[in-house]
């Protein structure tokens, strides 16, 4: 392997042989390949992309470069969620719970908040005591106990991928759709499931704006998922607005809990519910989609998701208490009430705003090593689409200081337009699978 | 300066301002930039190219990154050529001298060979005792005395390429035009030139084998040179067959003392006239071709180019002694014949053949630090178009053994191919200027 010849061979619009990648990936994770190389093809993936056998060698070079989830013979169907960045989805604190209630087992590997969008681990953390730093025979001992488990990424899982993914953060080579594929495949691959459910926020306030990049990120990484005997589906969801109310992390727990609770904004719960119902098929439990659906809205009308939940807060070192009492969560010092300034259509809640807004308030990061505040965000019941009275309260600011509580309103009042009338986006646009693409809005 | 920034725009089509990129190369050569970083930029670079403002910032940048040659007000104009790769090109060795006599003052810094081209200091280090590492002061000074001097690239001279040049090399970004520009650019404005020659060779055995390429990157570097005050033009000159016949650093200096006293092979003496009537009009001490071609003529007709070549091997700890009895130049203990195998017409002598053939010898490199052997290579007399007998002497091997010998003959008879009729290609096919293209076969 001459290295300077497979960049070059990749640059001029030729493929690496599966051995190559195996054979490249183990001399990066050894450090006998340096970081310039490295980031010259990652380069060259940008402009000529990957094939898809290219995909799956680089996909399954970065699985075997560390530890992996091992459930070896066990027989409870393994499935798990993964989504691509929004402002106000707290769909994993619902789901995990849920679907540990509906005969599949969830060992949900998350991230970390950056930038404008948050982050399943931060959720958690404002959890008083819980911890999310488990090591992998922790996590597997609790699924099999539990069902479920909410852990970050350990040192041994997936090295490769998180050698590579700090060299490309730093070299312009993120925004690679065979890069971000393989990245979060290999991730997901290694919680040895059966299924797989990506959701794919689209719009404004996502990383990906147009729904033809959305749809092109989602068949690449079914087209890795299914290629390893991982069944995957997406779905194409709404991110030109919030979901849900509360943005910000213990805010979004306690919503969460609400949605536990069978009293969750309608469209938490709509996404909750397809992307739980997506859940239950690609694991093989349910056949029929109704059926999933009136299993998982059981798992909440018993209280039993709810109950799992506390279990699952309490086998992780948290207060489970929080799911019964929300003030047992950080709450921020002030709270501002923004009113809408006139009477109309609301026309847009811009959600990158928000997002942004949320780390001006101290409650998300510029950069990975920031320190967050749990308490602080914004609870924003306005709607795209819903008619406002002037002077009607449409949102809430929780904030650390009565400074702050104005940089929140001023970020309101940028975020949410009021107009005439606005255009409806479908909250769920797509279902791809490796059947194709559906079209899910009439 | 975000660098991850500064990439993003290039990856994305746009462009950096000429601020930026000083910033960008000095900060890389003062190591505060790190190399992954310059690599993905230069793979961005590859595939979305420069503008002329970037580029001539970028070319100044890297000028700026150390020391350059300076001659102060000193009158005598500074004239020199650059050629890019071939075989059996000796041009330099002849115009250096040739030149020093016609008015203009050559301060050539010059390159080692590399895979199967050629390199001028390991040309002149086969002469004994030649020392080709000068330091830029003693380089000054031997100019305003000899009105010629030939050296390597020193330390302090254009740090930045040399850093970004290493660099380019092995992650697969050698094969950019507008990097190539400025590479070769910034090391040529280092030598205070008022006029700079390209030799853009093109063919089967050059660094560029279409036409198309050599007038793009012809026209690169003249917007460089010209856009910094230096008058650039360029011949594209075939290299489809080696220039002259010797092939191989001693047997080169041999045959450009020939060329010298006024026996050289014809289209190496044609090349070099044609080079030289340029260098005298972009040095602009001649503004009629024909005065400057019978100037250059009588320089070499007068015996005084060949005296200016003694007086340099001189200057430079050489022996002159070789100019009058080539004995002294180091010599192979085997020579072998190569002869036709049939008669007909010769319809190829490929370059790139023989150049591998000199490596396989030993008197050329793989690697930047290979030691060569200065006394073997080949002398081809034979020509495409022209007429042999079966049996008829057309080429000779100079090798360290008999075993060596026979690698030659066998590169020779897969280099020469004789058959029914040649297609014959221009010597000189275009001259480049900043007014345009010139066709010059007929």
């Amino acid at each position: 392997m001459v290295v300077p010849r497979l960049i070059e061979r990749k640059r001029d619009g030729g493929t690496l042989t599966p051995e190559e990648w195996r054979e490249l990936i183990g001399a990066y994770v050894a450090g006998l390949v340096p970081d310039y190389q490295l980031a010259a093809l990652a380069m060259a993936v940008f402009f000529r992309g990957m094939s898809e056998e290219e995909l799956g060698a680089l996909t399954q070079a970065m699985l075997h470069s560390g530890a992996r989830l091992d459930f070896g013979t066990w027989a409870t169907p393994r499935v798990d969620k993964h989504s691509i960045g929004g402002v106000g989805d707290k769909t994993s604190l619902l789901l995990a719970p849920m679907l540990a209630c509906c005969g599949v087992a969830v060992p949900m590997i998350s991230g970390r908040g950056l930038g404008h969008t948050g982050g399943t681990l931060d959720k958690l953390e404002a959890i008083p005591g819980f911890r999310t730093g488990l090591s992998l025979d922790e996590a597997t001992r609790q699924v099999q106990r539990l069902g479920c488990v909410m852990l970050g990424q350990t040192a041994e899982l997936v090295p490769a991928d998180r050698k590579l993914y700090a060299l490309r953060d730093v070299t312009g080579t993120v925004e690679s759709i065979p890069l971000i594929s393989a990245s979060i495949m290999s991730k997901k691959l290694a919680e040895d499931l059966r299924g797989l459910v990506l959701d794919i926020k689209t719009g404004s306030g996502a990383f990906l704006t147009e729904p033809a990049q959305s749809l092109r990120l989602a068949e690449t990484m079914i087209g890795i998922g299914e290629a390893q005997g991982c069944r995957t589906v997406a779905l194409l969801t709404a991110m030109d607005r919030p979901l849900g109310y509360a943005c910000g992390n213990a805010l979004e727990v306690e919503e969460a809990i609400h949605g536990l609770t069978g009293d969750g904004p309608e469209d938490l719960m709509e996404v909750t519910y397809a992307l739980g119902v997506e859940m239950l098929l690609v694991g093989r439990v349910f056949q029929d989609r109704h059926a999933a659906r009136r299993r998982l809205e059981a798992s909440v009308g018993s209280g039993a998701a709810r109950e799992k939940f506390a279990a699952l807060i309490e086998a992780q070192g948290g207060n489970p208490s929080v799911v019964d009492d929300p003030r047992g969560l950080p709450h921020a010092p002030v709270q501002e009430v923004y009113r809408a300034p006139r009477a109309g259509v609301v026309t847009q809640v811009a959600p990158r705003l928000i997002g942004h807004a949320i780390i001006a308030l101290g409650g998300g990061r510029l950069r990975t090593d920031d320190n967050i505040d749990p308490a602080v965000g914004f609870v924003v019941t306005a709607k795209p689409g819903q008619w406002v009275e002037a002077g009607q309260p449409i949102a809430t600011v929780h904030a650390r200081s009565v400074a702050d509580g104005h940089i929140g309103l001023n970020a309101l009042a940028a975020s949410i337009q009021i107009g005439e009338s606005a255009v409806a986006t479908p909250l769920i646009s797509h279902r791809v699978s490796r059947d194709g693409v559906e079209s899910m809005s009439r």
